[in-house]
This record gives structure tokens, C-alpha cells and sequence, in this order.
């Protein structure tokens, strides 16, 4: 079933070479906003089984559909039809000496394999924001979203059909069978982006075993380092929001470093602050003598993406065991400098080998919306074709094409 | 040994982030030329030894060194070093509404692998172009080259050390042992970009079996498709240059693709000229209608790197069969049509899915330097991060920096 669903994917990536493609995304609106009752229907259903199989409530929610979330899934389709056309951009212009005029293009990658997690909306926005670049997307959901993936998708195919498209440019591989993530994973030449998007251990697995292309997003393991010269107010506050504001995402603060000078102005604030926000701190016994609510820390608990209300606490001596740290312990995803001192803030930002690096900002901004992309398909962690946020320029390649008189070499 | 290598290579990655790179370029290339001596007459041991073992005559050249190469290589340091920093580039700016200022700036990699073969020029071509790139470079020749690479590498150090700088910025992995190179396929983390050089072989091993970052590079099976309306004495140009001007090289023809209705007019001078040029033609019955020196294509000539005086000739009904053969056959390096007619030609350069497309211009043109790169350090062939002529740009990554007061979600 996958060999024909990629030689389908193939055939419809080249119809959209010619596509309107805005006028496609226009008709999938209408066919999903057709097809809403259908579509929360088979939400009800998977979810349903997800409660009955004693689901953790946080991905029961991630799962779950509603009138409002729909709604705002429906809405951010128009966001994507208002944003400027990634492809025929020329990113390079000259002409060679001999007269040839040589351009470098933004085209499409061809096919674009998505495979993720529980969300339904990652169908919604990864089909629109995969058709607007030009691609067509195979879409392999978890198998505890089935019946609501196939309910969108088969909106989403009806709506392209409606504009004139061909329908495989989005297609879902409609099983749980794990031979047909196998063979994506090396469906080279088949393929041309793969995109994991879900929990460590499925990007993990991805990255691990993947022979085509892949673009590795978001594990987060983020710190925020208070130096000896930060704002101790603005540090704070930077530190519940990083933690607490919305703790299961990967922008979140899982890591605390101190610096040594500071830490008994500091801590004792940050420890109340964050008991009344109902957060568990694990600290080393340095940090510990400031902080009486806090149980050991493990080793085990620096370099953990907690995704929940815990927090690990190190007092570090200066700058250079903080970046040590850092450099140890960090998933180069988003890290933050609470500091006045301008020679500390620079050696942060440089030294610092992560795709977002902050001063005196919260990790939380590290995303598509925030960046000014329009859109998110997903946070690279890697750092090869895109590094932090990937909006549509993040998931266009490029092509030079020359146009000559004859010239040889 | 390998840990220990790319250990050193991380901490030496950190020392370049404030480096004079250009400083110890110019140190390494007075270094180079001390050594020079020593580092011709160590190529002459794997010269001789290359002979003992009956190398063929392409690859021995390819191996050998003598004073005119070896200046060469010294003076294209030179141009290295005239080249405009690639690291600190602004690539985007921005103030966000609640006032950060977010910056998207060029940063290096870190680590670089390069897993090659026989060119010891390619040795320092790699070395100068990483650092100039602010990255380490593990370097890991191949066996027939370990005298000259020793040689090269150690001048390289020496240089880097007289600058002040860590020599262990660039190390050469100095064994044949086929384990190190599984391990540094396998350097999560450790290795942050690995380029293969080489023959198809080594290409695909390195492809086929890296869990580190990889940026295929080389393979061209590249055509040239003559359609009805071209001019015939330019296609003939195109087929001369593509296929005998440098034969062994991977951005050479491989492949002449006719249309039926000018097959006629142009195979038999074609034919001519390709013969009297000591081309071996091998071509499909329609094609052998008028070329009478031509032997049977067999099905494995379409797609076939020749990289010898050897080119596959087949009679096409159309532009459709032609871009069919393109894309069943092509290796995505570089394509060309010889063509006056504007719609012809403009469906091609869109409905190619190849790194260069040329309308009218030798595929010989696919390089670095005719791309004013100003430097090469390989041709991508594959759509991720970098796509055709790669150079200083196309070895550093980025990375966000927001400057803020105090921002939070």
C-alpha cells in the first residue's frame, strides 16, 4: 500500500508544479468547514477509545476536538491562503562573465512525509502548510487519531478534487502498522523531507533509523541562567513564565542555573514564587540551603524535558560552569540569560550553540508566530537547512536554473 | 581513538568562535609551503606504492602531487582568504511588538566531517574552507593517500599552532580502519555536518548508514535533450563540452536525449563528431537508424555513470518522454535542453527536479567557481540545507538571537 501511495504522492507533487495552489486551500476550507459534523463525530470516537484505554489526561486533550478549536483550526487556513508565496522566489541573481543569466529559485522539495503524535490539527496544518510550499504530503498520524485523521483527510481530498487538483496530494497512510513507518523511513528518493513531530522517543526512533532526508524537531530541555548581574525581578518573572505558563511544550524552562553570588538574594524568591505556582523543585545541596521546599535533585533530572510542573536547580560558580552546563546538558533548542552585564549577555549569545539564544527574553517566544513566520510546521532542533521555528521557507528547497546562448566551457 | 578525535575537535570548535581564522589561514599556507618537501616527497610513497598495487591511470593521477598542483593548491588558499567572512551575517532582523530585537545571525557547525577518497588537494581544500567557516574538521582520507594526508595534516597543525591557535581544529583520522568511519556515521551529537567525496560507492555507504547530519554530494548522471527546435550547431557544442571536455568528472554528460522529429538532421553529425572525439556511442534501435557506429544500448546504459568516454544516445517522441527519462533516470546533479522554443524550454527548467538546470549551457558549468562561490566544497545533490555548488554559505548554519528587557508570554 505505501510503494502505490508514494508513487501517488510523486505524480500529484508534479500537478502542483501549475496548481493555484491558494484556490486548493480555499476549496479545503470550504469542504472541512462542509464536513465539521463528521469530522467531531470521528473525534468523538477516538476519543471515546483513548478514555476507555485510561489515557493520561493531558493527551486525551491534546486528542480531543471541539466547536472552538475547529473553529480556530478553520480560521488559521485563511492566515496560511494571506501569506506570501514561498516558491519562484529568486534568492540569487547574476550573469556569468560568458552572458549567462544563472538564478537560484525557491521550488518545491517534492514529497513531504509528516509522522507525529495524537493531534488532529498537526493533519490540518501540515496539508496546508505543505500544499501552499508546493508539496505533496504524506501524512502518518497515531493510531489514536485514526478515525479523526480520516475523516479530515477525506475533507481535505474532497476539497482538492473540488478545486480541480488531484486528490493525492495529500494522502494518509491509513493503518497502524509499524512496517509503514519503516518504509517511509527509507523510501528514498520517494521522500524528499521527512518530519517527525511528537514526543522524544518517536523523533528519536525517526533520526535513528531514517535513510531519507529528515528535519529533527523539538525536544526541549531549555535553561534560563540568572547571572550575578540579572534584574532579579525580571529574572523571575521570566523564570515562572518559562516554567509555568504552559509547561508540556518544548519551549518550556526545564532547568534552573544560578550563579553562585546571587543565589541567596535569589532563591528564596524563586522558591516561593514557584511553590504557590504549584511547581516541585529538585535542586543540588548548594541550591538547597535557599531553598527549604526543595527535594534532592538527581542527576538524572539535569538535561530531563520534565514537560510538567518540576523544575531542577543548580547553583553553578560563574558564566563558565553555567555554559558548561549548558553545553552538557542542552537539547540546542531554546536557552535564556537573565543578566545586566553586556560581556556576559555576548559570551552567552555566542558560546551558546542552540537554535534560539536569549537575553533577558522568555524561551516561550521560541515559535513560528512569535518569529514573524505566519506558521509553524514544527521547531528544528538540528542544524542543517533549518534551526529553530520552520515556517514555509523552512520547507521549499532551491534550484538554479541558467539560461545560456550556446556557452561552453 | 575517534572519541578522543572528535572530543578535541568540539573543544577546538569553541576556541574558533573567536578566532583570526584568516590569521591562521595565512599561517597554514606558510606552513604548507615549508613542508612542501616534505608532503611531495610522502606523496611519492603513495605513488609508488599505488603503482605497486596496479592502481588504474585515473586514479593514480588522481592521487599525485608535483610542484605546479601543489602551488596551485597553496595560491587557491590565497583566494580563500580574500573571500567575505560567511559567520556573523545578519540574515534576518526584527523588532517584535513587545520590543526584543530578534536577529537570525550565520553561525559554524561546530564539527565537520569529511570521509573521502583519493585527492590529497582535497585535504586542504577541506581544512581551509572549514575553518574559514569556523568549524573543526575531522578529516578521514582514504588508505592509498595516508602518506600525503600525514604529511599535509601535520604542516596544517604546525600552522594553526604558530597562529595561537588549537591545532586540533583540524585532525586527520589516521588509520584505514573501516570502524572509524562507522563511527563517525554514528557521532550523534559529536559530528554536526558529514560530507562524503567520492566515487558513487563511497556516496551511498555514507548515505545509507550515517545517523549524523549528511550532505550527499557528487553523483551526476546528467543529459543533454536536443528538442526539434534547437539550434543543432549549439547542441552540438553542448554534447562536445559535456562529454569529452572532462569526462571523469561528475558534472559531465552522460546521456544524449533526441527528439524524433530532428534525430534525422542531428545524430548523424552527432554520430561524427562524437567518434571523431573517440567517444564509445551506445543507443536505442531508433537512435542506431542513423548512427551506424553505434553499438546496442542495453537498458543499464540509461542512468549509468559513464565518467569515461562512454555516452548512452536514445530517440525521444517528445518533451513529455523526454522529462519521463529525466526523471526515471536522472541523479537530480544537473540537466540540460538544447531548445529556441520559449514554452519547451520553460518546462523543462520547471519540471527538471535537478540541483542545476541549463537551457542552452554546458552542464560543465555545475561548480563553484563558475557559480562565483569563490570556493568549492562539493556539489549537493540532494534538496536539504544546501543544493548544487556548495560553498562557504552552504557550511554554516544559523541560529536566533533576541535581545529583550524582560519579555514574557
Amino acid at each position: 500500500m505505501i510503494e502505490q501511495i508514494l508513487k501517488n504522492a510523486r505524480c500529484a507533487s508534479r500537478s502542483l508544479l501549475r496548481a493555484d495552489r491558494n484556490a486548493w486551500l480555499r476549496a479545503i476550507e470550504s469542504a472541512l468547514r462542509d464536513a465539521t459534523g463528521a469530522i467531531l463525530a470521528a473525534n468523538a470516537v477516538d476519543v471515546t477509545r483513548a478514555q476507555a484505554l485510561a489515557t493520561a489526561a493531558p493527551l486525551l486533550d491534546r486528542l480531543t476536538l471541539n466547536s472552538t478549536r475547529w473553529e480556530a483550526i478553520l480560521a488559521s487556513i485563511d492566515d496560511v491562503i494571506a501569506l506570501p508565496d514561498p516558491l519562484g522566489r529568486v534568492l540569487q541573481e547574476r550573469t556569468h562573465a560568458n552572458g549567462m543569466r544563472m538564478r537560484k529559485l525557491s521550488v518545491p522539495f517534492g514529497v513531504i512525509g509528516m509522522i507525529y503524535e495524537s493531534r488532529p490539527n498537526v493533519t490540518v496544518d501540515a496539508a496546508v502548510l505543505g500544499l501552499k510550499a508546493g508539496s505533496a504530503m504524506v501524512l502518518r498520524g497515531s493510531s489514536s487519531a485514526l478515525s479523526s485523521n480520516r475523516a479530515i483527510v477525506t475533507a481535505l481530498r474532497l476539497g482538492i478534487a473540488q478545486a480541480g487538483g488531484d486528490p493525492n496530494a495529500v494522502q494518509l497512510v491509513d493503518s497502524d502498522d509499524r512496517a509503514d513507518v519503516t518504509a517511509m523511513l527509507n523510501a528514498r528518493g520517494e521522500i524528499d523531507l521527512l518530519i517527525p513531530r511528537g514526543g522524544a522517543k518517536l523523533i528519536a526512533h525517526v533520526v535513528e533509523n531514517a535513510r531519507v532526508p529528515v528535519i529533527e524537531t523539538g525536544t526541549g530541555v531549555c535553561h534560563l541562567y540568572v547571572h550575578a548581574s540579572a534584574d532579579l525581578e525580571q529574572a523571575l518573572a521570566l523564570l515562572l513564565n518559562g516554567k509555568v505558563q504552559r509547561p508540556g511544550v518544548c519551549n518550556s524552562l526545564e532547568t534552573l542555573l544560578v550563579d553562585q553570588a546571587i543565589a541567596p538574594d535569589f532563591l528564596p524568591k524563586a522558591g516561593d514564587a514557584l511553590t504557590l505556582a504549584g511547581v516541585e523543585i529538585r535542586a543540588d545541596a548548594e541550591a538547597r540551603k535557599w531553598l527549604p521546599n526543595a527535594t534532592p535533585a538527581q542527576p538524572a533530572d539535569f538535561g530531563r524535558e520534565f514537560l510538567d510542573l518540576i523544575v531542577a536547580v543548580r547553583v553553578v560558580a560563574n558564566l563558565d560552569q553555567a555554559l558548561a552546563h549548558i553545553q552538557a546538558h542542552s537539547t540546542q533548542h531554546s536557552e535564556v540569560i537573565a543578566a545586566r552585564d553586556a560581556v556576559a549577555i555576548e559570551r552567552f549569545c555566542t558560546e551558546v550553540d542552540a537554535a534560539c539564544v536569549y537575553a533577558n527574553a522568555s524561551s516561550r517566544f521560541s515559535d513560528g508566530f512569535e518569529f514573524g513566520l505566519g506558521a509553524e510546521i514544527g521547531i528544528s532542533t538540528q542544524k542543517m537547512h533549518a534551526r529553530g521555528p520552520m515556517g514555509l521557507a523552512e520547507i521549499v528547497t532551491s534550484k538554479y536554473v541558467i539560461d545560456g546562448s550556446g556557452q561552453v566551457r
